[in-house]
């Protein structure tokens, strides 16, 4: 697949977690070996505000490129998490977009709390899956048949890559690149990105402080 | 300054690196001891499109909050790097916005070839900073006094942080908060956005590439 522009589709809502977004659409720009396409897609034509600090939104807001009706099916579907999730969790129209997105896309990518929604969809049942560690309890909101695993930088099963919170993002990203075009690719990209790739999925520091935000805030 | 709310000044131009701009506000946005306002400002109110790889646009947009004339004065000025730094070197409002807006900021942070247009303005006249790894010739296109510091993962010189490429941003923003409200504060931002924190500023591996991008697209 060199040759062939490489579709990257990006599921923005009010309240996404702008590291979570941009540190993978920053990797997966930097690929060389073919054409890569960024779409940023959203529910309706409105730009759509990042989360601020633990506020659903407030941060930079962000133009979309497509909606869930007109968006191209993705290469690589991409899902952040972020603040605004827990409202979105309700969300039947994002839920049932992620539903068949993830079901057409090549590769499906989440964040963060991102796995919560993809798990809230439906598209993770009886799979491994990770999210973000200081509010890993929200992952039980997803109600859903998934095989959570604490302690990971990122988890791949299958075509379903998920992350921890925020920074591991670029971390599974540099991940996706060289499954799909091999080390030397990933690293190269990793070279101009000045970024340290943590290669060790298995390897989660963060999980030392599992649930400390969600504690801080009264959620668990 | 704890209760005081902290203005962050985010400067967009066509073809701004995404990573640049979001790593640093990401961490900035996490901070806890104050509030925090992200300003996105552009010459004009139109959204402005991120880089797409080694092309100055085509990336994602981000919608501007305030002009160069309407903006507030900023307690931290970010200016990020990106491939469209080079047409910016010819923009005389951008450079005089930047002249101005570094002069009254508290501090002043860069990131990637972001230092370039800095320098190109006459804001780091006789001071030391540091740039992106891969085009660090380009710093010599800003026609600037300046002590170019080649091996530095990023540079602090009295109230100006210029970090290397990309990524580098993330650190040298931790760098920033550590010094604005101390060490606990840093940590507990690095820790919620699970980013291992490169805390050395003279530890820099990528200067082993130096200039590597530069010449692969005959800029050297």
């Amino acid at each position: 697949m060199r040759d062939k522009t490489l579709v990257i589709g990006a599921v923005m809502y009010p309240g996404f977690e702008m590291l979570d977004m941009f540190g993978p659409l920053e990797m997966f720009s930097l690929v060389t070996c073919c054409p890569v396409q960024i779409v940023m897609i959203a529910q309706d034509d409105k730009p759509v505000s990042t989360a601020m600090g633990q506020s659903p939104g407030g941060g930079p807001a962000v133009t979309p490129d497509a909606t869930f009706v007109t968006a191209p099916a993705a290469d690589i579907l991409l899902v952040p998490g972020g603040f605004g999730t827990l409202a979105e969790l309700e969300n039947s129209v994002l839920l049932g977009y992620l539903r068949q997105a993830a079901s057409e896309a090549r590769l499906v990518c989440t964040v963060c709390t991102g796995s919560v929604l993809l798990a809230k969809a439906g598209a993770l049942k009886g799979r491994r899956a990770t999210s973000n560690k200081q509010f890993f309890a929200l992952t039980q909101m997803a109600e859903a048949d998934v095989d959570w695993v604490e302690s990971a930088r990122w988890v791949e099963h299958g075509k379903y890559f998920t992350s921890s919170g925020v920074s591991a993002g670029m971390d599974m990203s540099l991940a996706v690149i060289n499954r799909l075009f091999g080390a030397e690719e990933a690293e190269a990209v990793a070279s101009v990105a000045e970024y340290t790739w943590h290669r060790d999925a298995a390897s989660d520091p963060f999980t030392a402080d599992l649930n400390k935000a969600a504690r801080q805030m009264g959620l668990v």
